[in-house]
C-alpha cells in the first residue's frame, strides 16, 4: 500500500509516493508554477499566486511521481498536502477563487505568505490588542504578523471594500487545495491557530474587530465556515474530478490540510514533547510539540494540537539565514564552496568578528522586521571568509537565543533536529552543534514536507492509529549526527556573550530604525 | 635662485627643485628604497629601515631632480628635508648607525614609524605617567604612542641591553639625515616635541625614567646631545661629502630637520592660527598652528613652535582612511572608480548604513589602536557601493569629531585644508565638505611635503624672513575648492548623530577589545 504527499512551496509543487509499511520514498516529481510569484506591476511588498498553478501540480506532478515510483495507482490509499502559510485567498461559498471572475483586481488573487503590504494593518491590530488586553495576543509572543490572515484581510477590506463584501470565504490555500481534492470545505487546526488567531475555541471578538474598522466586525464569518479539523484527520474522499486530475483512485482518503514546516515534524519523527525541528533554508522555522503551555517571548505562536494532536505546538523563526549567506557571497563575488573551505580552516574567534543576523529583520525573539544587520570587529586584515563565517555563527547564535528563550520560559527543548536545505553544509551544522552545545539530529529525507504529508495521508487512511505511530515507522531521523566539541563550545560561549550584548543593545531599534527611516526618506 | 626639498616617505624618497621667487616646482625625482620596509624574519609588528636607502636618495633623486628642472646646480642656495616620524635609530657619537657594525641584530636598525612592537612599553609609560601626574602627559591628549621615541627606546633597553648601552645617540631619522648633510648634529623642535616628550624646555625626569626601569634613568642623555633647533632654522652648511653625493654646491644652507606632515602646512600656506591641514592618504594626519594652548582630548600632541615658530602646533590623526577604502575594494573585488560612480549617484542616507572607521584603530580622539571597525544597518538589499560610501562617510564623521573636539576645547578651527593623495577624489571631498558643514580648501601641489621642505630651505638660506613669509609666496592653496550643500549637510547631521552614538557606545572598547583578545588567543 502507498500514500502520496504533495508539498506546495513558494515556486513549485512536489509530489512523492511513499510506501506505507516503512516510509520508503519510491518516486517523486516537481512541477514549477508557471506564474510563480506574481509581483510585476504591483506595489512594493506585494506577492500573489495563482490557484491554477496549484491545480496544475495535481495534474502533472502527482501522475509523474506515481510513474516514477513504478507502482500501480490502485495501491494508493490516501493523499495528503501541505502548503506555505499564511497563503490565503478570497473565494465564493462554492470555493471559487474571486480572481477567476476578477483577474484584473489584485486583491482578488491569493496573497502569498510573503506579501508584506499589510504591515500598517498588523501594527494597528497589535496596538489595539495590547491596549484592550486581548488574551490571545500572548499566544503569539506579543505580536501578530503582517503575513497573517487578519492583517491581510483588513488590507482587503480597506483597499477593495467591494471585493471584500463579495468574498464569502477567506481561506488558506492549505484548506482550499483540500476542498478541490474532496469537494468538501474543511479548516485545519494548524493554520486556524497560527495564522487565523483561533485560540481556546474562539476567534477574536466582533467588538475587537469592529474597533479596528466598523466593516470588519463580521470578518470571522468568512473563516468559521467549517469545523476545525485535526491534523492527520480525514478531510474527505478524493472526488471524481480530483481522481481524474491525479490518476489516483476515486474515494481514497484525503488528509486535512497542513503547513510545510509543521508537517516536517512527522517526516523527522519528531512529534514528541521537546523535539524542536529547525527547517533551515533561506530562513529558518522552528516547530516543537510540548506538553506545557507557556508564554514564550517572541515566539510566532503556540497552538493546541498545532503540530500534532494532543500536544501544544510551538513555532518560532529566524527571518534571514541562508539568504544572508547568499547575500554575502554575492557582495564579494566568491562561491559558497570557496568561502566555506577557507572559513572551515579557522579556529573559533580567529576572525575577531561578531555579527547580528538581522539583515532581513528579526522574527524571534524580537519580532521586528525593521531591524537590520550589524558586523563588528573588522580590521584591515579581515577577509571575505571571516565575515562569511561570522554570519553563519550569527545565525547559530540567533538559534541559541531562541532555544534559551524557550527554556527560560519553562518549555524544555530536549532535542534539536535540522531539516531543510542547509543541512547539507556539514561545516555550518558543526557550528550549530558547537554554538548550541548540544548534539544535532538531522532528518533522513531531503523531501521532508512531502514525506510528512504522505505520513498524514497514511493516518487519514487509517493505516496507523495516529501521527506519532505513523511517524515512528515512516519518519526518518538520524540522532546525534553532529556532536558538539567541548573546546570549541567553550570558545563560542565567549563569542555568544558578545552577541547577546550587541543583541540587547540594538534590540530597541533606536539606531537601526533611525537608519531605516533616513533610508526611506532618501 | 632655487632650493631643493627632499621628502623621505615610507617606501621612497622624493626630491623637488623649487624656484625661490614664486614656489614654481621645476623638476622632481623619486627614488624607491631598495630595502623598503624591512619586516621579513622579524616578529609581528616590527618594521625597520636601512639608513643606506636614505643616503641613496641624496645620491640619485637630488641630481635627477636638478637635471629634470634644467637648472644650473650653482643656482641652488639651500636644501631642506622632511621625514616620517618617529623613525628613529641608535647611533654612535659620530652619528654612525649601529646597524653598520651589527647588521645581524634587529635592534641595531632604525625602527620605522610604524614599528608597533613597543606597545607594552608605551602602556607602562602611560600608566606610570598618569599615576605620577606627569604634567607633560596632557600635552599628548593623555597618552603617548607606542610609535614614539621613549617606547621604542625602552624596548631596545629591555630586549637588547648591551646594544642600548652602546647607543650613544637615539636619534630621529629626520635629524640623522641633516647630520649626514652638514656633518653637524642638530635636533629639531618638531620631533623633539611630538615624539621625544620635550615640553616646556625639558624631557621627562630621570626619576620618572628610573621608575620605568633602573637602566632607563639616563636615557635622555642619548637625546639631548644638541640644542633644540627651530623649524626653518639653519642646521648647518652642506658638507663636501654631501655636495659630492647631491651635486649641489658645498656650503649652501641646510634647513633643520622636519616631519612630512608638519612641513606640508608651509606648502599649503597654512601656517596661521586655526588653519588645519589634513594630509589625507592611507591615514590622515591633522596639523594646525594656534595662538592658544589647551588640552585637547585625544590629540597626538601640542608643541610650542611645533609647526611654525611662534605658535602652538597641534597634531591629531585618523589611523585608517584610504586604507579602509582600499580594504573594501579588495574584499568585493571591484574598483574604486566603479564603486565611486555608483555611490555618487545616491542621496544622503539612501544606503541605510553607518560605519565606524576604526579598522586600523582610532588615534584621535580615542587613542586606542585595539579598536576595530563596525558596520551597522545592512539588509539583503545592501550593495558593495553602499558600504563603500558608508566607509568614506565614516572617515568624514571621524574628521568632524576631531574638529569638534578641538573647538570644544577652546581651539578654533578656522579653515580646513586638504592635502595628500585623496584630494584627487572629488566625490570624497564633497562628502567631507557636506559632513563638516564648511568649505574645504585644497593644497595646490601634489608633492606637498617636498615643496614644504624646499620652503624651509629658502628660509634657512635667508631668502625670506620667516616661514610665514616664505609660505605666502611659495606655498599654494585653493580656497573654497568645495562648498557644503546645505540640504546634504542637514541630512548628514542626522547620520552623524547616529555615528556619535555608536562612537560613544563602542569607545570604551569593552566589546571590541574582547573580540581582539579572543582573536589573539585563537
Amino acid at each position: 500500500m502507498h500514500v502520496v504527499g504533495v508539498d506546495y512551496g513558494t515556486l513549485s509543487g512536489r509530489a512523492v509516493v511513499v510506501r506505507v509499511s516503512d516510509g520508503a520514498e519510491l518516486g517523486s516529481a516537481v512541477h514549477p508554477y508557471s506564474q510563480g510569484v506574481i509581483e510585476e506591476g504591483l506595489p512594493p511588498d506585494w506577492a500573489l499566486q495563482s490557484p491554477r498553478d496549484w491545480i496544475e501540480v495535481l495534474k502533472v506532478a502527482v501522475p509523474e511521481a506515481v510513474r516514477a515510483a513504478g507502482i500501480d495507482p490502485g495501491t494508493v490509499i490516501g493523499i495528503g498536502t501541505d502548503f506555505t502559510a499564511c497563503t490565503i485567498l478570497p473565494a465564493t461559498a462554492e470555493g471559487e477563487p474571486l480572481c477567476y471572475a476578477e483577474p484584473d483586481r489584485p486583491h482578488a488573487w491569493p496573497k502569498l505568505w510573503k506579501h508584506h503590504a499589510a504591515q500598517a494593518q498588523a501594527d494597528r491590530i497589535n496596538v489595539l490588542a495590547a491596549s484592550r488586553g486581548e488574551a490571545w495576543l500572548a499566544r503569539y509572543g506579543g505580536k501578530i504578523s503582517a503575513e497573517w490572515a487578519f492583517a491581510k484581510g483588513l488590507q482587503l477590506l480597506e483597499e477593495d471594500p467591494e471585493l471584500y463584501g463579495r468574498a464569502e470565504r477567506w481561506i488558506e490555500a492549505a484548506d482550499w487545495i483540500v476542498w478541490q481534492l474532496t469537494g468538501v470545505e474543511s479548516r485545519n487546526v494548524c493554520t486556524a491557530g497560527y495564522k487565523e488567531i483561533f485560540q481556546d475555541g474562539a476567534y477574536p471578538s466582533p467588538e475587537f474587530l469592529a474597533a479596528l474598522h466598523p466593516g470588519f466586525a463580521g470578518f470571522v464569518g468568512k473563516l468559521n465556515t467549517a469545523p476545525i479539523a485535526p491534523l492527520g484527520g480525514l478531510a474527505g474522499r478524493l472526488s471524481a474530478q480530483a481522481a481524474a486530475w491525479t490518476g489516483l483512485p476515486e474515494g481514497i482518503a484525503v488528509a486535512v490540510g497542513n503547513v510545510d514546516a509543521h508537517v516536517t515534524s512527522a517526516a523527522a519523527d519528531a512529534v514528541r514533547p521537546g523535539q524542536m525541528v529547525a527547517i533551515m533554508g533561506t530562513s529558518t522555522c522552528h516547530v516543537m510539540p510540548s506538553d506545557r503551555l507557556a508564554q514564550v517571548p517572541g515566539m510566532c505562536g503556540v497552538v493546541a494540537d498545532g503540530v500534532v494532536p494532543g500536544l501544544w505546538g510551538y513555532e518560532a523563526g529566524q527571518s534571514g539565514v541562508g539568504d544572508i549567506f547568499g547575500w554575502w557571497v554575492e557582495q564579494v563575488g566568491r562561491s559558497h564552496e570557496e568561502l566555506t573551505e577557507l572559513a572551515a580552516a579557522q579556529r573559533v574567534g580567529e576572525h575577531g568578528l561578531v555579527a547580528l543576523d538581522w539583515h532581513n529583520g528579526n522574527r524571534s525573539v524580537l519580532v521586528d522586521h525593521h531591524l537590520s544587520g550589524v558586523v563588528v570587529g573588522q580590521t584591515l586584515a579581515t577577509q571575505p571568509q571571516d565575515v562569511y563565517r561570522a554570519l553563519i555563527e550569527a545565525t547559530a547564535f540567533g538559534a541559541r537565543v531562541i532555544v534559551e528563550t524557550f527554556e527560560a520560559a519553562g518549555v524544555p527543548v530536549e532535542e534539536f533536529i535540522v531539516a531543510g536545505g542547509l543541512l547539507k553544509n556539514a561545516f555550518l551544522m558543526q557550528i550549530y552543534a558547537d554554538v548550541l552545545r548540544r548534539p544535532l539530529s538531522v532528518i533522513g529525507s531531503d523531501q521532508g514536507p512531502a514525506l510528512g504529508s504522505a505520513i498524514h495521508a497514511a493516518v487519514a487512511a487509517g493505516a496507523y492509529a495516529d501521527v506519532q505511530a505513523a511517524s515512528k515507522v515512516m519518519g526518518k531521523r538520524i540522532e546525534r549526527a553532529y556532536e558538539p566539541d567541548p573546546e570549541r563550545a567553550d570558545a563560542y560561549d565567549e563569542l555568544y556573550a558578545v552577541y547577546r550584548e550587541l543583541h540587547d543593545a540594538f534590540a530597541d531599534g533606536r539606531v537601526l530604525h533611525t537608519l531605516r527611516a533616513l533610508r526611506n526618506r532618501a
